[in-house]
């Protein structure tokens, strides 16, 4: 079917694609270069490169346009943190200004083009970049850092003026992070710490800094990525960097707008794969957020309903605060993969179990009965009248004694334990000094995730402050609720790592012949009439009802003797919506005299609303199924998304839909109708029969093909309703409605 | 219509409840005695009185029983602190031990009996309470305290050991706090802090710890009450007394589970009458929660639903983690009423504020944009460029200097604002020491509420340390999370209470002229059937469908006459459950043969399944109207509550229900609606009018005066459904189930 006919993607609007995914050809780019084949149907890549940014974060040569020692001057505070961190990598540093002999008694030179030597990395630290980049770009310069704002975010100058920008750097070859950056890169890390490591990415360097500061609690950050408004280099860069490098655990981003859904999803992909977490606040929650979030970087926020369905596909974890960024991403950092699902809350009151437990459990974590074998051995310690089923309380007296590590132990050792929780409401040293370092050593010792959530609003305690933060292995936490959402994600991004199969392996690379047919009906920029989109659907394979289209009373009857007793009868035009609210249905026709009727009547009230007509539909009556709506629309960011609802009052009302990004699988197509809230209607209520699922998954298949093939010419399609009939019987699209782009 | 038969409900049982609410008669108690007209209709109190705790608080003279000064004994350390805290609060203490001559050198009585004069407080550490208790009584002691545990806790055998020490208190005139409580009353509080208080009490001594440490954040607490197994004194009494102290600024508890909700409800409303807000976390939200809650105290958490729309109703603030607890609780105690609702965000990075104000407006607080005037007197001190309409964001410099303060003062002087909070994701002392300084000051002249989320993870930091926590004006908070449900919590509280009218004044004290009506179809233990159902509903004025019920095809016929075609014909009889799913409804019978046939086919299909009936229902087709649900079910807890849904699927599958406990206006039950995800419904969708709510409201409140008249009488009602037609023209219950207990 890859013919000459099949559709409006050439191979240079392809080529375009992949550039616009933030794929660049020259020398800083490792890896395969793209190819037409990396693009799926709809003629959007299904492979990123990974950027190669070890220049750029260990540099070995760095110039700084505008450096400055003069008292007062902004770039001088600058220039004095860049030497300082010039120093630290090992990189030469060359100051560059047009009338300074010297910075800081470092050599200055008057410009770009008299450089003693091939550049790395060059900082900007002039107002108007763009005349520098192409001096740089002429000096082979591999990576540039523009610190100047009154770019996009500022408006239509601005966004202008940036493009200007972003085409100057895809002709040189060279990477830029900016504009509207800042120092972040260049802070200092400390350099004492072990394990594996935070890397940051942020739209915003204030919204980074609390997650920077966990160093000063011991927790190891190995890179910040401020990337300010993403002319260039974008956070879905980084992340596929930062996946790759060994000393990363964790990935955590402040998000407030995404410059390309697809290259975001593709490098979510990459660090799936590689099972490298990814915890990412976004802004866009509400139209106030994504208003101002888009005046601040000049990004769209996207839907926000499909940003999330987006991020939950490739397991990037979505937070709220940037205290659950920081505990969730240090917690993902450290934690090695679990041994088991169950929890076990083990506290010194019975109480504070039983609140834990409770909010626990609600959040979805489980927490299972010990089996009696392991409750004795417990009671081998613990007083036989307190709870040690699970949550365990002791009591508070044996964890004074040798007896508290044991109890620890044996709840480490229990192969259904995975996390062990120990909340500690408040330092009363006798008890918990003793407590909170029987769980840092009995942290050292076993591979399993063991927390405190240390209760105290205070901070100061020694426990707190030497024992607890000094420790790698015990992930401690000072709210309830961060503990909880740190805890889930935990488990949810290992069981996602998994069972990960990449969507984009997966992804249709060629039209499925059903495209020819297809094609051939789209009208541009027109909705079609309810026949010509029931053909279309089922030129994908998608049943609908056996119908005819007729023009006469006397038509109508001789098709209602075909499709067969008892009918339904619609009109039929290019621009009829709400045909049930103009009385334009008559369902359940039984006889020659009632098909008659109706035809009369849909045509006098057609006439009557001045609606043209291209006829009356005469439909096989479908009855005793579950109503559901399968529908693709277009999404700014991420293209052509798919979505699943309940239909009737539960969408109307409830808007009680589950919608998904393509490429998705099967398992995919599945989850959704387990995020519906009606989902019990499809397994069957009231002594129904459940409906036929699988028949469902497939149309919902079907119709992400067909999305995805007609991606350029398709702008909407819903089918309302599906009738999804009892299990093995299918499911048949009774009514359609589809937009021509 | 109070004749001798109108019910179970004698003058001794209805007394006895009164007891059962903790009303004691005695010295203790100040205030009027309850008397019979202080109940209402359904035999339960409507008044409580507040027991006067001054003396328990603040005793003259108080016994310790079972003091020790032997070392190793625990009883030696709770001496001794009981020692130090008679000393701090000025009271006379009198160990009582049988052998001692003396206890750290204070002289010891032999018993109680000998005790040197008339004690306040007496507390026990004895491990079998009972005959203390007795002989306590004989002394006239105003209270005791008992920290045996092995009661209610551990199971059959402790909780009848527990009601004789119940029973015991109550014949003494004594108020009684424990058994299974401790030292928290007697721990020493903080007196160098100034400003309104937050007093505290607890299920669980763990439980409270955080909030007491609070203290060393120089946050005041007044007291504290552990209530152990509220044996006698419980966490309702405390409520009502600390309302009543004018140092307390709110009052924060930790419940497992409610002793008696009536009692608890009447706590809150004094409260609510006071303006005390009373933030609460009541475990059992979840099953595992609920039993191990009820395993730790010995007492029933109640439907967690239940126990949320009972706190709802009576505006007490629920919150889930002690973290969250300690915050609202903080924030409600100090902050004076709002002089708007407005929120502004305020913040030195566009980022910060964007992402903030996300979640806030997510959250339900509204942030209304600037005045073009406001704005532009923010601009004399923020750069054009940024945006100071809501979040203001300053871009950090101008709070370096004096355009700081400027800028605080004019945002608190917008009279749309009541809240300014400021975020601050890192300490840069050149900027973050001098805005929090400035925000400190400014709170210090303003009555509006200033916060602060201090967004470093580190904490040791000056500005937050000694400057953000040495202010009592400002809010801080450490997580985004509780500085939103603060806010929220505060704003709602005092919405609430400004408009609050305690449903207790309204609620009914006498049976209405229905009672006899409906009494006389009550059957004791069964299953009314449907037409007795719909007579019950007929007796309370809830209007029903025409129907007659009919033994004979002819009569079907004759009655299908009187009623006016169409038909709905339903078998009915005591146990018919399902009707419709066993094929015993026809509905739309047009005709005299439809009729015949389908009393034919109705009693065939009954003697078929084995159904015993009683007839054959002919009603009036009711159609075009919202099917909604309305029940009143019995709550352990709480007595009759009354539910409402959205019939159909909605109910059924999503379970979308409201619920209330009576008593309640007719304002919160039109509130039930609002709570409904499928609402728009009743405001009709897809061109249907809108529905009669006034007639809804009236049924639900007709159906709360027969929960609660028939309270001892019957356990369970359902209309089901009650079709509400469009505006003015009511609702009629057309199927309904009614079992009598």
């Amino acid at each position: 079917m890859l013919g000459s006919t099949h559709g409006t993607l050439t191979t240079d609007s392809r080529r375009a694609r992949v550039i616009a995914c933030g794929e660049q050809p020259g020398p800083a780019v490792h890896g395969r270069p793209a190819e037409v084949d990396d693009l799926d149907v709809s003629g959007r890549p299904l492979y990123c490169d990974v950027p190669d940014l070890d220049r750029f974060f260990r540099p070995e040569s760095v110039a700084v346009i505008g450096a400055s020692d003069a008292e007062g001057r902004p770039n001088t505070g600058i220039t004095r943190q860049l030497i300082a961190w010039s120093e630290r990598v090992g990189a030469r540093l060359h100051p560059v200004h047009p009338s300074r002999p010297s910075v800081f008694g470092i050599p200055c030179s008057p410009s770009v083009a008299n450089l003693p030597e091939q550049i790395d990395l060059a900082v900007l630290l002039v107002a108007d970049p763009l005349p520098v980049i192409e001096e740089l770009a002429e000096a082979k310069v591999k990576f540039a850092v523009v610190f100047a704002s009154g770019f996009a975010e500022t408006g239509e100058a601005g966004a202008a003026a940036q493009d200007r920008l972003t085409a100057a750097v895809a002709r040189s070859g060279m990477r830029l992070l900016g504009p509207n950056t800042n120092l972040n890169a260049f802070e200092r890390f400390r350099d004492d710490l072990d394990g594996p490591a935070i890397a940051l990415i942020t739209q915003s360097g204030h919204q980074g800094r609390p997650v920077f500061a966990l160093q000063e609690l011991g927790i190891r950050l190995s890179h910040w990525a401020p990337t300010g408004n993403e002319a260039d280099l974008e956070t879905a860069d980084f992340i596929s960097y930062f996946a790759e490098q060994p000393e990363v655990g964790a990935i955590a981003c402040y998000v407030e707008g995404l410059k390309d859904g697809r290259s975001f999803l593709l490098a979510a992909d990459r660090a799936a794969r590689r099972k490298v977490p990814v915890v990412a606040v976004k802004v866009g929650r509400t139209e106030t957020g994504a208003r101002t979030a888009a005046s601040h970087t000049g990004k769209l926020t996207g839907a926000d309903a499909v940003v999330d369905a987006a991020m939950r596909q490739y397991g990037v974890i979505r937070v709220d605060g940037l205290d659950e960024l920081q505990d969730t991403a240090t917690l993902l950092a450290r934690a090695r993969p679990p041994r088991a699902e169950g929890v076990v809350v083990y506290s010194i009151s019975g109480g504070t179990g039983a609140h834990f437990a409770d909010l626990a459990t609600e959040a979805g974590l489980r927490l299972p009965v010990l089996s009696e074998a392991k409750q004795a051995e417990l009671h081998q310690w613990i007083p036989e009248y307190l709870n040690v089923a699970n949550p365990v309380d002791n009591g508070g007296h044996p964890v004074g004694d040798r007896r508290g590590r044991k109890i620890i132990d044996a709840i480490l050792d229990d192969p259904e334990v995975g996390v062990l929780i120990c909340p500690v409401t408040g330092p009363f040293p006798p008890l918990s000094d003793r407590l909170v370092q029987d769980l840092v050593d009995a942290a050292e010792r076993t591979d399993k995730l063991v927390c405190v959530v240390w209760g105290s609003p205070v901070g100061t305690e020694r426990a707190y402050r030497e024992v607890l933060l000094g420790s790698s292995r015990v992930a401690t936490f000072r709210t309830v609720a961060n503990c909880i959402t740190a805890v889930r994600a935990y488990l949810d991004h290992h069981r996602f790592v998994a069972g990960y199969r990449s969507p984009f392996d997966q992804a249709p690379r060629t039209p499925s012949p059903s495209f020819r047919k297809a094609r051939e009906l789209m009208r541009p920029g027109q909705q079609l009439s309810e026949h010509a989109a029931k053909q279309l659907l089922r030129a994908y394979g998608i049943r609908v009802p056996r119908e005819q289209l007729v023009t006469s009373a006397a038509a109508a009857v001789r098709a209602a003797g075909l499709v067969g007793y008892p009918v339904v009868m619609k009109a039929s035009g290019a621009r009829i919506a709400h045909k049930t609210e103009l009385g334009l249905v008559r369902i359940g026709l039984t006889s020659a005299s009632q098909v008659r009727d109706a035809y009369r009547e849909l045509t006098d009230i057609a006439r009557y609303e001045d609606v043209p007509l291209d006829g009356v539909l005469v439909c096989q009556m479908v009855e005793r199924g579950v109503e559901m709506v399968v529908g693709a629309t277009h999404d700014p960011l991420f293209g052509p998304t798919v979505t699943v609802g309940l239909g009737g009052v539960l969408v109307e009302v409830l808007h009680d839909t589950a919608v998904r990004v393509p490429p998705f699988g099967e398992e995919q197509a599945r989850d959704m109708f387990a995020e519906l809230r009606g989902r019990a209607l499809l397994d069957g209520v009231r002594g129904r029969p459940p409906a036929d699922l699988d028949a469902l998954v497939e149309v919902v298949l079907r119709v992400q093909r067909m999305a995805l093939e007609l991606e350029g010419e398709l702008a909407e399609l819903d089918i309302n309703p599906l009738m999804v009939l009892p299990r093995g019987q299918g499911a048949v699209a009774l009514d359609a409605l589809a937009v021509c782009r």
